[in-house]
């Protein structure tokens, strides 16, 4: 179960050197076409990197692309579960169900999803420098957090675009990115959950697979379809075993280029105190569905969305007990150190950060607890919170705000404060007063804020009144604080409002504390790092993913896992074999309806090599020709350490097979017209 | 948080030295009186020691101690919840409620608990040694078996007395623990578990405390209480700071003497499952719980156990990601391997375990969950296994049985079986089906066993099948098939006695290949490292707790915290002043109603260096003289990673004051009776 070789020279080489093997999430003005020219053949030019990145789209949590000239949109099922769970109830659920619009003027409006797609990125390295220069690190990490507002600032004014700072390299590089937003997203089909997640947890990150994790949606403007010249036709045949193939897409975060210290944090506090929390939540979960049907109804699409992170962050603190990963990190980061050995000025960040995070296991319980809300699990809460929040910090000038309330950030904000989303106070029960009690543990009855909380109430009874007393859950009431500010906050008697005034001076005063004595050194340190590595090793390296556009080359290959060689494609019959009738091996009426019509030799899920981390999900597996040839939604189980590392072995994507696709699209949902738009014969 | 020098001290030197401080959890044959006579100039000869062994108690779970000429038991609260348990019922809750027998005819049996007292221990390292002489490992593992099974049996014969067979040192010294065994033991008082568990799960293991966590058992025997010379009488007045005191009593397990690959086992594989997979019970539990009063009550009993476990796993595992600990063994193993470099015969014994230690990480998850029952979590499917065992092992001469059901333990095994305890079908269906999805989960829905038995149920419906299907919940229908034996285990169509004979073929072949693949190898390597460290260090050292007697020495005394010092007493009066009117910290109404009447100033809990780890709940604390001047039930939060090593700056054991023991019978529980055969003014 330990890794072998290969992982450990991976781990030492990705930490240092540029990339080997089929690894790193390019930024497209760095893309390596003349690597990937040498290994496949392949010729990936400017026109090639334009028209992908154009056809590309980054949702609020996921990745997409336009599959047609209308403006439909390619994505996974898992990553419009959010909005089927929105457009349900307590009585219907769309995430089971699926639904299909059969007209245009049928498909509902997502109420708070956003497809950006990415129009430029503009290098403010220098910009940002020149802000900084002199200050210390305090004062710098303030300066900095100033300076990428009146950036965002400026540039929204000028381009008449969306525009959000990026941090590279762990502050090596500052980019702004600008990106063409269509808030007007609509639900075009999704299978029934059933299909699209068949195996559920069990086979979550897992292949051999056959999970339909498909969705169609649709961007809107002025209430009419997008038209777009950039979109991705599918080629339905799907790629052959072997061929090269690319991923783009928004890989949503990775710690590659984070030191042991930092490492060893994750290892010994964030993830095991996230771990026990949140599988006790899903215990929690899982009881509280049994209640009732409508029960299940309402906990299934938060239950699958943690017992997924659960999954994820356990394989993480599998990869963190290899000792080899962190020996080998120390290793790096000793020869980087005695690379530069010549230069005084470069001192020691490694011990800058690991002093730093000594600081931050003192401050991380308070933290999370508090500013992190890990005390205060509830929609209606986090309603509040923002209310109050956004309230005291529109009164401030942009620069001097909170970076989350910014003139960039406010009108997302708003929609979603805005947005008409079921709360369900059972839930709401459950996970406000599941928090609380946590907080008593972790913090202690004693802790000044759980004492004032829980004098005289358990974490249930305090939960049940402020669950019943609030009325955050109605959106025209949020509408009217939101719009009131200040004076409408200050004035409201909302027992969730008056908890997040309350605890707001502890929550604040604990992140002032973070942001100087751990977020600021660690900053700094991490700039002088980036700098070493750049002067030793150059530019041919890849950034730690930050749910920004990149491109990823592989090939179609599966593993070897314990000896056997797997394939890369799997087929129809073999979910039918697999079924047991019951959730979440249970193949939907619909599909056993037309059994006999459906050809189970269909290739259902690939395998590749790209290397991709969460937030990829929904991305297109793209041809050299720039087809799409598969839709990925998930790694294998070894792809969870890509988090730290590139396992050239046994990392592997997973994508749904545009056959399957097309077989469901025909004989399953009769989707005629979907069929047309999408050009299938 | 990490832990500082004295502990990386401590690390190393337990691992290797005579221990410093006052640490140790010594055998009463090799007590250090001599060192304890020159640090507190006390005199333990003895008398002292066979009275205060003769004394002491073994429960099933705990320890406890005689307290009056008739059998009279105090122990710990904690320690009689499951008694209470069984003595309650949907409706009704004794370890709600507590208990109190005005008269002695009135004193209920605990059905399954049982009071050993140690009268004798035979060093047989001798005849073990003869016993696998010129055997390899696998051979030797049999064989040592077989002749402790046999010298169990002979001495049982010979003596009278129940005699198990006991490995010290990691199987550096064998003896036979000879025990008079009480088999009637009956409640006498029990106090509400809102005060005997103030602060519930959030205090336990920390100080300053106010837990009243005692009870009062009884002995007897031919129905009538035991007569007994040897009892501990109470010092009410209790102890004074820093006066020097002894515990005596069970620490149940260790591993400070396990190697380093051994240790990075329990972090990266043992612990994190364990934890993650109770983690989640617990959120099961608590929210079946909010479903009625009954559901509350008869969660109580299993949640709290489960939180206790919960909490001294999560810091066990915090203990190992101490690296320095490791680093700490990992030099200590260097130093004792080159002071045997001279010696060709002793090769490299860590080498070996870590080999060995590297087939259990591949054998761990199919023997949890088949051998240890991990997927099979119900207390009926316990019956069956056993009962199918029992059957099947008592067909075969006693040294060829698993050692779980020679003679030595089916007595007590039988006394289980058919003890009348309730099963709650709700909490079977919970667990079993909890337990079933994480065998699915772990082992994968493709394994052969998770396969055939969800083939076409889901864990839920399987559960609910056979726990409405079995009638193992009836005392008498497990009569029956108990002495019927395999005859009868094989014409049953009990449900869970079929599943138990599904599974005992694939569980049996994986508990003989982690017999002869990793137990065998890891104690043929442990004796050379305990023969080696005789060698080296002498035998001035403990053995790692095994459950069996041992006594401590230390001081009253508690510890910086933080930079503050801690007072090593609590009072009365605080208890009032951290209610909250709420579990954890409600006051019953008992103590409300006679509050004026109470001393507030009445001393409530003792801290001292006591090395103690869990088992030692219900010592008493002795002094010189050989009196009770507290009741141990806890450790601080520190003591937990006693498991590992000794903190002496930190480690902490938390004892009951005997003052409130008696304000609480005087004023509250008005247990006259009790007070007078305690001998209190």
């Amino acid at each position: 179960m330990r890794k072998v070789l290969p992982a450990l020279l991976a781990i030492a080489t990705a930490a240092v050197l540029p990339a080997l093997a089929d690894e790193g999430m390019w930024t497209f003005d760095n893309f390596p076409a003349a690597e990937v020219k040498a290994r496949y053949g392949v010729t990936i030019d400017g026109a090639w990197l334009d028209h992908v990145r154009r056809s590309t789209i980054r949702l609020s949590n996921c990745t997409a692309s336009f599959v047609s000239p209308d403006g439909l949109i390619l994505t996974n099922h898992h990553c419009v579960e959010s909005c089927l769970a929105s457009l349900s109830s307590k009585d219907t659920s769309l995430v089971q169900d699926g639904f299909i619009a059969r007209r245009r003027d049928a498909e509902p409006r997502c109420a708070t999803q956003v497809a950006d797609v990415l129009q430029v990125m503009e290098d403010v390295t220098g910009k940002v420098a020149q802000a900084v220069a002199g200050l210390d690190e305090t004062a710098a990490n303030e300066a900095r957090k100033r300076a990428l507002t009146q950036l965002e600032q400026d540039c929204e004014r000028d381009s008449k675009l969306k525009c959000e700072s990026v941090t590279l390299y762990q502050g090596g590089q500052y980019f702004l990115y600008k990106y063409k937003r269509y808030d007007d997203v609509r639900l075009v089909l999704a299978p029934e959950a059933d299909i699209a997640a068949f195996g559920g947890d069990p086979d979550n990150f897992q292949f051999p697979r056959w999970s339909l994790d498909y969705s169609l949606l649709r961007a809107y403007e002025n209430g009419k379809p997008v038209k777009t010249r950039d979109f991705l036709p599918i080629r339905f045949e799907g790629p052959a075993a072997g061929e090269a193939v690319f991923v783009t897409g928004h890989p949503g975060s990775t710690a590659r280029l984070d030191t042991r210290a930092e490492l060893e944090f994750q290892r010994d506090v964030a993830l095991p105190n996230w771990l026990l929390r949140y599988s006790e939540l899903r215990g929690r979960y899982i009881q509280f569905g049994k209640g009732s049907e409508s029960a299940a109804r309402i906990v299934e699409e938060p239950l699958n969305s943690i017992e997924n992170v659960i999954k994820v962050r356990r394989k993480q603190l599998d990869a963190l007990h290899e000792d080899a990963l962190l020996a080998g990190k120390g290793e790096a980061e000793r020869a980087l150190r005695a690379a530069l050995a010549g230069d005084p000025a470069f001192g020691d960040p490694w011990a800058d950060i690991a002093r730093a995070v000594d600081v931050e296991r003192n401050l991380y319980l308070p933290y999370l607890f508090l500013e992190g809300a890990g005390g205060f699990n509830s929609a209606n809460f986090r309603y509040a919170r923002t209310l109050v929040r956004a309230a005291a910090e529109r009164d401030k000038q942009n620069t001097a705000r909170l970076r989350e309330y910014t003139d960039t950030a406010l009108p997302r904000l708003e929609r979603q404060m805005l947005a008409p989303v079921p709360v369900y106070a059972e839930l709401e029960n459950l996970t406000l007063s599941f928090s609380l009690e946590r907080m008593r543990e972790w913090l202690g009855p004693d802790h000044p804020v759980v004492r004032e909380l829980l004098a005289a109430d358990s974490p249930d009874s305090l939960a049940t009144k402020l669950v019943a007393g609030t009325q955050l859950a109605d959106p025209a009431v949020r509408k009217r604080l939101w719009d009131g500010g200040a004076a409408a906050i200050a004035a409201s008697d909302d027992p969730m409002v008056r908890l997040a005034l309350a605890i707001d001076a502890p929550a604040r005063a604990v992140r002032k504390r973070y942001e100087d004595e751990v977020e600021a050194p660690v900053a700094a340190a991490a700039e002088k790092i980036a700098a070493a590595r750049f002067k030793v090793y150059g530019t041919n390296v890849y950034p730690d993913a930050t749910f920004t556009l990149r491109l990823n080359y592989g090939t179609v290959t599966a593993w070897n896992e314990g000896g056997v060689e797997l394939a890369p494609f799997t087929r129809l019959g073999t979910a039918f074999a697999r079924a047991t009738g019951a959730p979440p091996f249970r193949i939907p009426d619909s599909w056993l309806a037309v059994r006999d019509s459906l050809d189970m030799q269909t290739p259902f899920c690939i395998a590749t090599n790209s290397d991709i981390v969460g937030g990829n999900s929904g991305s297109p597996l793209v041809d050299a020709q720039g087809r799409i040839v598969g839709l990925l939604f998930d790694g294998n189980i070894h792809s969870i350490s890509g988090n730290y590392w590139f396992d050239a072995a046994k990392n592997r994507a997973i994508a749904v097979h545009p056959a399957i696709i097309r077989e469901s699209l025909r004989k399953v949902y009769r989707a005629d017209a979907v069929l047309r738009e999408l050009g299938a014969r």
